[in-house]
């Protein structure tokens, strides 16, 4: 029995290449999981194999700050010329039906987030080294040289942002991450200030 | 990749007759755990097929108190007549070669560990309701009505405590009640506080 019965926000975050997207597809293939998946909005092009609505909502530069005036954004943040930001109705409406919303978004962005959803639970994805990281953007192939070293610059300022963060988990086995946050989530439910509501009505009787 | 290196004291307790003893037993079943079980010290009478050194050690009132003047018990505690405890040294032990310690303790004394050992991680059972666990004592058939209603007023003092605990898990199925304790053990791991010196260790290349 879980003994809360809101969902849960759940911040992914860490610095790019670190493999968040594969852990958060790992996450959702668990069976039975209750996960609902926030898709963020970008202004960036698609990858190859990148669908609208799926991987992002992929809109112009003038929907996004649209999107930012009528405060329809959980956080935002521009990233190597580019907006990213959490569309915040759809996030309220799966967490009030018990789903696990999860979000999956950079550094910069989460720590919005953190301020404005303090009840958040906030994950910090990391290399097993800063050479893994390294190794992983080369590998990628999606994007120049100048852009990776870019984004080696940015990781090397994160790194020092994990005190910030509830938990931090190492990407070494893609596996082995999800099914950590996955306990992670299990154990926030159990957590006595999330649960002693409830709780304290089954004692009563009136549930 | 468990950042955290150091075991964790995992106290178990709870009100007589939720199903502590059950739930430890089926933790111990999941594959591949790292738990060691901290077998307590007790002066109460061995029930049918409880093994000495193994579910309890059976020890003598004098033999408990020159434990206690020694100071080599990490809490203890009397209950109607008779005395539980918890020897020190084995879990100091166990902890610094990166064991899992679960001590399955009753109410009284699971708050005194709480002061000694503030990093120790705190799981109230409870039972599904009030009727619940009076079903189950009865049904268990070890001990006379008088010893049973002692019990029940005991568990009503206790079930307001639950506040004290880091998490607070329902007995409404054996399995999940272990599996939610075995996430809960996994995602303490991962905490910041828990975490973030080996990280920074990783970070720097000397891991």
């Amino acid at each position: 029995m879980k003994l809360n019965e809101r969902g849960l926000l759940v911040v992914m975050s860490g610095p790019s290449g670190v493999g968040k997207g594969t852990i958060r597809k790992a996450l959702f293939r668990i069976p039975d999981n209750n996960f609902t998946y926030s898709v963020s909005m970008t202004t960036r092009k698609p990858r190859p194999g990148e669908v609208d609505g799926v991987d992002y909502f992929f809109v112009s530069r003038s929907e996004f700050e649209a999107n930012i005036r009528a405060g329809r954004l959980l956080e935002y943040a521009e990233f190597v010329g580019e907006y990213y930001g959490t569309p915040l109705s759809f996030i309220e409406q799966k967490l009030s039906e018990g789903k696990e919303v999860i979000i999956e978004i950079e550094v910069q962005g989460a720590l919005q987030v953190r301020e404005k959803m303090p009840d958040a639970v906030f994950v910090f994805i990391v290399p097993p080294s800063k050479k893994a990281l390294e190794e992983r953007l080369i590998s990628r192939g999606t994007e120049d040289a100048k852009i990776i070293q870019q984004r080696l610059e940015k990781a090397e300022r994160e790194y020092n942002l994990a005190y910030k963060y509830d938990y931090i988990v190492v990407n070494d086995d893609v596996g082995n991450a999800a099914d950590r946050i996955y306990a992670i989530i299990r154990a926030e439910h159990a957590k006595t200030e999330r649960s002693i509501q409830k709780y304290t009505k089954l004692m009563e009787g009136k549930e």
